[in-house]
């Protein structure tokens, strides 16, 4: 059978990737789809790759992205640039040209999805992105295919595998935030400038993604509150497995009854749950279904080859659609737009909160904070203070029973007159629904 | 636009649970695929069920399977019934008639899959199965579309939630195979006959067909070593956990140099892995690719609105399909058949073992127990022996170190002389790779 004919654009991490499973697998691609899949051109600033498809001696090698959106023999251009400036040229005039696309940018398409896929259900083609959400779990079939029968009710993520590493690594061996994220660096796990990842903004535009996919309304990562985990300290692992709980970086999307409740931050979950299960680099999505219950999803959150088989995973699929010519499609992004479920501001948020304070330690303390709490009309469930050497900076808790984030934040607002606080307390969600 | 029409035969637990979330999902899927779904027949014994779709008044209702596989309006048919003798029949019908098929039957596709997609090819239309295995965890999308990219090496599984159930229970409770096992029969979670569970039977169906799909060769339940869980005593977990592993029924399909190998036994686990947190009644997937590393899957085993949301969306792929009218397709069972993975004896698997041995106590068992050993050539990794009361039962454990079965086979046959062993030695394999 006649190939599919693919151009690919960039060649780092995930484009080498792509690229090395494209040449290794060829057989085993073909095998599966009926008919092979062939690169007929690769635009990289330079071709340091070593494995290439074994018909890639025809391809055409160029530096210039035009040439390849505009070359007629391709059907599907490959985006793997990254950013939200070129990328978007890139796939515009891909599409412009009758051409589909996959593609791995999260940012982009956080921000501009529902628009780029209007546009190519205009041009009748195709755009995928499976390896722009949790890099190797496929979770985009899932919601697409596998449990697109359900209603979805509650997403929970972790899709920041930085944050993770540094945060288990902590639970494990005590070290503080800043070392952790320094030997990270050194090792090449973390960015010289890691803001994207441990400020958590990796992780809310992929949550973008997923609940826009998951609601079909539209979401932008503004509609996300978004907290990085810099406070987390030892010490909060040591209070949360006193509370049975450990901590990681959350990605929330809950339908409630007023609307739909959207974050990213550093949350406390049972140590019970499967979640507090994924350590290290790994990623994970847990999705509440009205009708199917609780699905969990699990894998490598990046890596060139988890994030390549995500790529080529799709370029199959939309290879396959290709063939069998069906253009019409309804856009994953914006099924619904009934606005049942809009997003509400996350002072609505209702949970029981964790929240640690760094005092200097005088008598009266605990009364002058119980007072904020009752103040605000927030119940006390339990006080934790474990032994500490340190009179000068003394860690404790306060866990309080279910109230609003809006509660919360009055009391802590209470509170910044307190001149024995070190800092202003850290409070932190306890998911119980998990 | 138009309806895509379909006919249900069977109204048991899962067509029950189908019905239900067409009828009160239908907004969401028409709005999911650009048209609805209509269900245009309905075969089952007796109408008790209660929730209907809107538009059900002009559905046909029959006993007769034949009129719903027959019927000229009809797109889609969704094989409900179960079994591998009238089922197979309807499929068949219905294939011969030009309808696609929808099924929740693994017991069929496991042993006639192959042939059922070979007859839907010729007729230019499709079979979808996304319950047949594991109930609510779309596995099937995951490895036909989500990571189609990658090789898959090792497949393994917790796929029957009666075990997973009855394990876990002895794991929590200490108490015995056979009180849990009744429990579960009066509360209704384990039929009244519970060999297909306890003994594997229904688990080796589902691994059957996940590892052709898999690895793309003909593979059929008898290829497939099996064993169930009725041994398992409440020592046994106290043992394991010494070992820091746990025990589940473990579904393997695993690919070596010699070929493919395939068992469902209970197996000892690493307690660090996250499949040890798979409790209850849930199942679970574990998948280790070439490319993608591993990912895991896990929900609802069974269940009929878990398993429901397979079935319809399944129907909305394979209506998708119908209307954008793609015929061309190849069969997942059997992509490769280039016969590199065949399947090999259990007698090659290559493992560390734990051999649980019941005896009345005298001295010198330890040393005659080594001795079968060492003639085999297996080597002695620890011996365990929990504080116990009774002398004349007394449970312990020698593991041992990487062999392989025939060798533990063959020192289990030498110990069949033993006087003071009250029944055969348990052996189950120890999995180190998770």
């Amino acid at each position: 059978m006649q190939p599919v004919k693919i151009g690919i654009i960039g060649l780092g991490n995930v484009g080498s990737g792509t690229l090395d499973i494209l040449a290794e697998n060829a057989r085993d691609i073909a095998l599966k789809l009926g008919f092979p899949l062939q690169v007929r051109a690769l635009c990289s600033r330079g071709i340091a790759h070593k494995t290439f498809p074994r018909d890639f001696d025809s391809a055409l090698r160029t530096t210039d992205w035009r040439e390849v959106v505009s070359h007629p023999d391709i059907h599907i251009v490959a985006e793997l640039i990254g950013g939200t400036g070129v990328a978007r040229e890139v796939i515009e005039a891909a599409l412009a040209n009758g051409k589909s696309v996959v593609t791995a940018n999260k940012e982009l398409m956080a921000r501009c999805g529902a628009d780029l896929y209007d546009r190519a259900i205009g041009a009748r083609v195709n755009i995928a992105m499976e390896a722009s959400v949790a890099g190797g779990i496929p979770i985009h079939a899932v919601l697409r295919e596998g449990i697109s029968g359900d209603r979805i009710t509650t997403l929970y993520g972790i899709l920041n595998g930085t944050c993770n590493y540094i945060l288990t690594e902590i639970e494990r061996r005590g070290a503080s935030f800043d070392d952790i994220l320094k030997e990270a660096q050194d090792q090449g796990y973390a960015e010289a400038d890691p803001s994207a990842d441990v400020d958590g903004f990796d992780a809310r535009s992929q949550l973008a993604i997923l609940s826009a996919l998951a609601f079909g309304e539209r979401i932008v990562p503004d509609d996300i509150y978004t907290e990085g985990i810099r406070r987390i300290m030892p010490v909060d692992f040591a209070y949360a497995h006193q509370l049975h709980h450990t901590i990681r970086l959350i990605c929330t999307a809950r339908q409630t009854p007023a609307g739909l409740i959207l974050s990213v931050r550093p949350s406390l979950i049972p140590q019970s749950t499967i979640l507090a299960g994924v350590r290290g680099a790994y990623n994970a999505v847990w999705v509440r279904g009205k009708y199917g219950a609780d699905t969990f999803y699990y894998g490598r959150g990046a890596g060139p080859h988890p994030t390549g088989v995500a790529v080529v995973s799709d370029l199959m699929r939309v290879a396959r659609e290709i063939k069998a010519g069906s253009p019409d499609r309804v856009s994953p992004f914006a099924h619904a737009r009934l606005g049942e479920y809009l997003p509400i501001p996350i002072t609505l948020n209702e949970s029981a909160y964790y929240l640690r304070f760094r005092v200097i330690d005088r008598p009266g303390i605990i009364a002058q904070l119980a007072a904020a709490l009752a103040a605000e009309n927030i119940s006390i469930d339990s006080v934790l203070q474990l032994p500490q050497a340190n009179w000068r900076d003394l860690p404790f808790v306060i866990t309080v029973e279910p109230t609003t984030e809006a509660s919360v934040r009055a009391a802590v607002a209470r509170m910044a007159e307190l001149k024995f606080l070190i800092e202003p307390p850290l409070a932190m969600p306890m998911e119980q629904s998990l």
